[in-house]
């Protein structure tokens, strides 16, 4: 059995929602159970879990805690109480789509229930959970199919088993690719600053033995120069109507990059992730978080006490640097609105 | 008085040859007292000292310890005996030619040598010293006059007093420009895996009460496209012939997201850095440091045990993608084979 089978970020249990402490792998496995809403928003805004379709996942999870308790306190009243939770659960973080997505999926299945709504929101959950599986099985193999191979290739931040339901987005593309021999070496680039490339990817990818080697994001563009890359393959947190794609900070250095090189550039993500209602990357908000995650390293302060940072947690690559968005309903090769918009009703 | 007046990387005492260890900056201000030449080649290749033309004026007086000695040893062989402290000496570090060029000053000068060796030794690396800073003053008159402002710039790793005999190359030209009233801001990027962009650099100017944001590498381009500076302006280790550019790893994918964005990019070394026997950056020897300055972050490993890191020190910038070489001896715009023979010849 592969890692990524046994690896799950997210695990709903008898007891309440356990996420896998993502600020402290690789060196320590260690489960947090959260038995409210409060609880699942502020694990979601302090990272102990992150990566798009995990959040998304997270926060279906945490209406169920959310309904369970307000259900409990009120079987009246619960479905005007649960709305504050919704809100404090949208609020955790701004940037990723998902989050809502999976909100306004668990809303609308409140719609139609009578009496106890645990075990309907339960379900709707899960069915959240496996289908955020299943996309990332079938965008493995349609990311797969482009890669002409073997070839080495170049990941950004983290977008496996961790950052989703399971398996991964870009890193599921890059799991299919390996077992399909399209792809025989991975450049894991750091992600600074919260080093989820050093961390998360090269954990999952040792764990399934993947050959993977480490880097600066500085040392990204010198690779691509010597040719030893043929892709570029990142995840996404939001994908605009036109093709605009936001995800970690570092991805559109790296767009750029690629294509000064002629390397391709692919974007793995789920429907879920794409927001149809967004025209362009211009509109897709884009998180700052705490100056403290660039100024400080492992707890320790780096920079001179009087110094300040500016940490967008997010850049936006756009459409035209991009060669092909595979979602779980097909792949779109130089993305476009009406493309986006063809791929989105078939 | 401004702090880098007050600092210097590099100072000669008659008790042997202070270094300020740049290991332990901003924390700790912790000077390092060199006897040998023997140990002044171990400190450049630990990066007590680092800088192209710091470790090339420390390798200087690192040469006259070695004629103290051996001339202390044997007053009829020491000229013999100091040829295996030149070859230490120059393998401490790859690829910074300032390294070499400083010693082979002071080989040159050893020939008209009669006598005890360490007067004239010393004369010489003092005015190796001193023509640094002063080039550096020139090359921040000459660099700031290019830069139409006020604006803000983007500056790499770390270029000023710490890199250099005092003042700086990249950060003498912002300092110069600062104080002209061409520059408002800087952002500094932190430059992994060393970090001297947030440790050294962000240091510089705080102390000399220039404004400085620090960003992760992976912000640069984002910087860019939000037409927030419109200046790299960096260092070098090694110029080749033809204007290639050798310097810290990450500056060549700033060079390629400067062109992508029409920010204009400048490179400020002084004519010691310029290899003119070597025809392109192709033939630079790139040092590779060990992975584990990557996999490890303040002595914490933060990869998993297994993975590993390439981790090239430097990379290079082709001159196409370069608008300005500063040297003291002037500016090269467009930088060709033709324009940087006349300007060392000027």
């Amino acid at each position: 059995m592969q890692h990524h089978d046994r690896i799950r970020a997210v695990e709903w249990s008898d007891e309440g929602l356990k996420l896998l402490d993502q600020r402290l792998l690789p060196r320590l496995e260690q489960w947090v159970l959260l038995k409210d809403a409060l609880g699942v928003a502020q694990a979601i805004r302090d990272m102990v879990v992150r990566g798009a379709q995990a959040i998304g996942v997270t926060a279906a999870y945490g209406a169920v805690l959310a309904a369970r308790d307000r259900y409990a306190e009120s079987p009246e009243h619960w479905r005007n109480a649960i709305e504050e939770d919704f809100r404090i659960l949208a609020e955790s973080r701004p940037t990723a789509i998902n989050l809502f997505w999976a909100l306004e999926r668990m809303k609308a299945r409140l719609a139609g229930i009578e009496g106890d709504p645990v075990v309907a929101l339960l379900d709707e959950a899960k069915r959240i959970h496996a289908e955020d599986v299943a996309a990332n099985y079938r965008m493995g193999e349609l990311g797969a199919e482009l890669i002409e191979g073997p070839c080495a290739v170049l990941n950004h931040c983290n977008t496996g088993s961790l950052a989703t339901g399971g398996f991964g987005t870009a890193l599921g593309v890059i799991r299919a690719a390996y077992g399909a021999g399209r792809i025989n070496h991975v450049f894991a680039d750091e992600t600074r600053p919260w080093l989820p490339g050093a961390r998360l990817t090269a954990w999952e990818l040792v764990e399934d033995n993947i050959p993977v080697t480490l880097i600066a994001e500085g040392a990204a563009a010198t690779l691509m120069r010597q040719g030893r890359v043929k892709w570029v393959i990142v995840g996404s947190d939001r994908i605009a109507a036109n093709g605009d794609v936001a995800n970690k900070i570092g991805t559109y250095s790296l767009a750029v990059a690629a294509r000064h090189h002629g390397v391709k550039f692919m974007v793995v993500a789920p429907t879920s992730t794409v927001d149809m209602t967004i025209a362009t990357g211009a509109d897709i908000p884009i998180e700052e978080r705490a100056e403290e995650e660039v100024l400080t390293l492992a707890g320790t302060r780096i920079a001179p006490d009087a110094a300040h940072a500016w940490n967008p947690s997010f850049d936006v690559t756009p459409a035209e640097l991009i060669d092909a968005i595979v979602t779980e309903k097909g792949v779109v090769e130089a993305p476009t609105l009406e493309k986006m918009k063809a791929m989105m009703a078939g």
